[in-house]
């Protein structure tokens, strides 16, 4: 297929390498050109601007950082919905608002356009080895022209229906599976360590005995490890993103009083400067609020 | 080995009956005696007291509902204490408050006696098919003689060294795990049903992604069947259990935020009358909060 | 003086006709005209746009709903900012994120301009009876100037230094400090009410003891009396002022856990349906957690 | 009147110096004798146990520091049940549980005898002043005889009924509204703080608004001024009290979730070391939290 990509970061360089690979025709886009250079040196075509990476294409891809990139990328001047035809879908795969995913649907379907959301879970080592889990929402004609695609990248496609914000509230929702489960096992190995209890044997119990999910086992070792400083995903993230999911259940009447409490200990570790820190550094001030101290 | 077993409520009988079936020569009791009848029939002998129980045993079990059943099984006038060797191991495998293993330990210990604890995991089911996990902690040479009883009706065996107590904290924070994830996937099931998304697909999309546990997959199931009324875990333990972990950061002054908020779940289930359902159904009450209603 | 005034809702008006009454030659604009009529009637010019009630003023007041109407009455065309002369001064009085009092203070510093924030503590009656407390910020030379002007409506003027955005924490602090205390007694009343002691016993203690406060008097009535359906504060405005104080907090990285509870606590009622209540209506569901029915 | 008076810590004492000036006839009791010297050289008679202080009197008081305290000197061996006469009215002042409360009040009715609770709030100037506010709760026979003797050492009475446990659940309530009052209050000073506003402009607002209360002023101040360090009320007063107004929610089934919030604020204090602090250094933690230093 002819396809376009918006957003060339760590995760959207490697989705379109993939795309590359499975053989489709690809234009490329990103706001600093140099990170285009590879991609354009595996045979992608250089784009100048979103609206020219849609341009003539069966589907778009755009997968930015935040609300902002996706809408300026999307509906200024030069932007995605100047470029898109009417038989072709806009695919927004960025982790953004439910509202920003509400305007994306409505905007496009007033213009005739049509929208899909195809948002993922998996770091970038799992793009580049085409092993994403895809969440895809959107019109069944627009699910069926694009699952070929998105096959380039993932290692499974869940289906959840024709609204697009629908994979929003997912992908958002399977985020916050991660923040919370991280602070449980932050006060739960605070409270090991301070009786007496390494962190890794309460580790090694819970790992193998009812709380074996990746989700247990990779942040709870990067944890033990205290390894948090290896780029991954930075505690700013984790507010950004905790802050998305209590919005949505603004939006929609929801409380959330466990993301309530995550987002004040996000805040907690960044107005002590862990910015960069991996999100899963939360143990450390659970730690401190333990009066553990090393 | 020589055992005796103290408290045959359905997890206490079925590993009471592991330790039979192993071969141990088993003396058996419970204030409602008729609770021993099937462990008589089988070949075990009926004490009727606690201390009988213990008199001329290797090890005596303890396998009893709260704090106050334990303390004056063992405390009491023909308690576990009054027939105890000193070269006997008393284990104790109740989930009961911190402050309460740290007085089993100390009280036996001035008396020259000998106590571990032996925490489960696992339902009645696991218990009779010998698939427990087990928590042990206590002194050396007690662990040692212990572990062979303990393999008849466990499937591992974790060790947390030599403080009995270490095992009751573990124990309360595998708990805290189960009620916590609860509460997550509450959330996270909630929001979606409001936005439309049923809780089966997001929960079929948890359990194949990162969150693939059997914490996730069973009591996912039961909030996504709503099968809250099969004999399971009562909301009325959950809060028991919570108030437990609770008192234990209180104890060692460790601040359990989501701990708190999940206790103060648990009393609004409560106050509405659900105690006798399982405590999944912490799910209805984030329901409700949404505005969800059916 | 010249005075300016854009919003004319039930404070706007109330503020207004203060000015005019204290002799103030005044314009006004609202987006409704008709809203204007009564103090037209009185003496007050009207103005067709934002920009025009600012022309060849020496104050412009804006009192508006939100964010939304204060940046479309300021930077959109024919906005204040259009009309606002070198040496006059745009006061907001409105509350708003922190984040657009920084904007208004910047944008209008950009462009030769003076903005200063007089946020309002009182509710229209003594808005009225020209009684409101008032909190002012902004350049030492533009406090001197617009002292004379408040005086018209407020009891007593706060002045917070020379940053604009300072005005508007103080006002979201304060509205806080109503919300959290109204929750406060909201579970105080729920617990002797179960208890079987009237929420007006102990409102009458709380009142005539340490707890003596209007806040405590006026909020704690319409609890005890569920006078929940009288125009006040609705819910809905609660939970906009909440999340402005949270996104303060997000914008400076300060956790605000009782500000992130109490946000939880107005989402339980708007999903109830509860939008148009008085905000001290949190009472009911802080009752209905606590299993009260009637 | 003749009565008895067990526990003269230092508001004990100062109670006991009120009923002594007011000509009632005085014995008194404190485990640590010398507490009661000065009452003695007054004139009080010294008794050598709870039972002697109660035997013959018309009114026994009690105020001691916690459940334990009160539980032995009320229930052991020549405690105060063992010399009350069946006419007389044992008083107890003492912050206890609701769960204690309950037991006082069945025991002693079990035996023929009458208890009544007088809940204080106040520290002990106002004790000394005889300025407390109490709360009295009994059976209305024994609240009419009971009020001339509270006159000596309060400036108002409240009555909240004939079960004695009310008074207290009313006492945990009030305490409840101090803790809670000083973390609003930290939350609030802390953003303000940290967007550049100093807590004593933010106070000096509060206080002069809507926020006037004895509540406000006392606590705000000791917060402004961080005067911790004088002997007032120390952390672990405050968690103490915390954890009695929980326990009481956990028994009547009401969450509480703002007490919830304040319990773990506590706790954080007291693994820091703060245990002898006033508890309204709990802003210095809000403070921590916020990324504040120095």
């Amino acid at each position: 297929m002819k396809i376009g990509f918006v957003g060339l970061g760590a995760m959207g360089e490697a989705m379109a390498m993939c795309l590359l690979k499975a053989g489709h025709e690809l234009a490329v886009y990103n706001r600093s050109p140099q990170k285009a250079d590879r991609l354009v040196e595996e045979g992608a075509q250089r784009a100048d601007s979103p609206s020219e990476a849609a341009r003539g294409r069966d589907i778009v891809f755009s997968m930015l950082l935040d609300d902002d990139a996706v809408a300026s990328s999307t509906f200024d001047e030069n932007g995605i919905m100047d470029g898109l035809s009417k038989d072709a879908v806009h695919v927004g795969c960025s982790t953004i608002s439910h509202a920003l995913a509400i305007r994306l649907r409505d905007e496009h379907a007033a213009r005739g356009q049509t929208y899909a959301s195809a948002t993922v879970l998996g770091r970038p080592p799992a793009a580049q080895a085409g092993e994403l889990f895809v969440i895809l929402a959107g019109a069944a004609a627009a699910r069926e022209k694009v699952r070929p695609a998105l096959d380039a990248f993932s290692q499974r496609i869940f289906e959840v229906g024709s609204d697009p914000a629908h994979a929003n509230i997912v992908k958002l929702s399977l985020n916050f599976m991660i923040f919370s489960t991280i602070q449980q096992m932050a006060e739960v190995f605070s409270i090991n360590e301070k009786a007496g209890i390494e962190p890794k044997a309460i580790f090694e119990i819970l790992t193998n005995s009812f709380y074996t999910a990746p989700v247990h086992r990779n942040y709870g070792k990067i944890m033990v490890e205290k390894d948090y400083d290896k780029p991954g995903a930075p505690m700013s993230l984790g507010l950004k993103d905790a802050e998305l999911f209590l919005a949505a259940g603004g939006d929609l009447r929801v409380p959330l009083p466990t993301a309530s409490l995550i987002r004040d200990r996000f805040l907690t570790a960044l107005a002590a400067g862990d910015d960069r820190r991996d999100f899963s550094a939360l143990f450390e001030y659970a730690r401190r609020d333990a009066g553990l101290t090393d």
